[in-house]
């Protein structure tokens, strides 16, 4: 239908999340039609991401560095870790700027079914790190799904024997959202967690 | 928050219609997991129709030459254009493969409002392209909106005064349509042109 440049790059868009064949191509004459201002950046941009990102060996971060900026910031606090399941997690609690220890990315969630073991989310890792860098504190921010809960139970059991304390995000009422829209579950949590004003 | 080549990544690809920040996010990270599979193909991709693709000096299409695919191909009938608002819509009827003759592509829409001009969308040129290229039919394939409509309107006037049939696409019940979920215009339409079977 049209050239096989464009065909190639519809077809390379279409794979990423969130992207269809049809919004790929309505993307790449987007792209077209803004030369100067989207598509030669954007070209710059992925070329030199595909250059210089790698992951980082401490914590699984992605970073133009190895350790990553975090791993490498000598004023976070490396007594705190936090657990998280993805990078998108990681960068999710960096917005929140709440948060001034390390983390530790699993890569994953443990599935029995899709054979992920504990291995495969560097589980054993965390508990060696703990023990190597003398982390106080570990924070599971796991997902709340049964697998996020079995990766962070799995990861409980084994830093309590070794002796590190480990607290895991609270649960509740999300910050302007209404009760009427909240889960059960949720709503049951917040009210056994209730605290005095 | 993280890397500023992750950034400005992850800032380029917002800029995408139909990719805001959060779903951008989500695209890096699932560029960066698939390095090989996805990453280094799209950069190259990128780069590569940066280079080659331009704008057909004849009809408005995007293809890597100039004049493209279509516009050269001997086999298409030169006594065939098809006014089209924009290269999607194209591409749309390339699809059907129904569609032998050539394609003018407008750029736009007529719009009093945002000051677009006929000259602006080139109906002049598909004037002089149907005097130049002996066009014998002109199919309006031009969106059904109040603009679209108009920039419709005014092209049948031009080439009508010059002596050019002009023909539009047919409107009706879509295949696959139910009724009950169609809109009132349409459903007239549909009842008004009824072909006997």
């Amino acid at each position: 239908m049209s050239s096989p440049e464009i065909e190639r790059l519809i077809q390379m868009l279409s794979k990423l999340p969130g992207l269809g064949p049809r919004s790929a191509r309505r993307a790449v004459l987007a792209l077209i039609r803004r030369r100067e201002t989207l598509l030669d950046p954007l070209a710059k941009a992925l070329a030199e991401a595909a250059e210089t990102v790698r992951v980082c060996s401490t914590c699984g971060n992605v970073d133009s560095r190895d350790p990553c900026t975090i791993c490498s910031d000598a004023s976070r606090d490396a007594s705190l870790l936090c657990v998280v399941e993805d990078v998108a997690d990681l960068w999710a609690l960096e917005r929140t700027h709440a948060y001034k220890g390390r983390y530790h990315v699993l890569g994953g969630t443990l599935s029995a079914l899709d054979g992920v073991t504990p291995e495969d989310l560097k589980i054993p890792a965390v508990v060696a790190r703990a023990a190597e860098e003398g982390v106080r504190e570990v924070v599971r921010a796991t997902s709340l799904t049964v697998d996020g809960q079995t990766a962070a139970h799995y990861i409980t059991d084994r830093l309590q024997a070794a002796d590190v304390a480990v607290s895991e995000l609270a649960h509740g009422v999300p910050v302007g959202g209404e009760l009427d829209y909240l889960d059960d579950g949720t709503l049951q949590a917040a009210l056994k967690q209730r605290r005095a004003v």
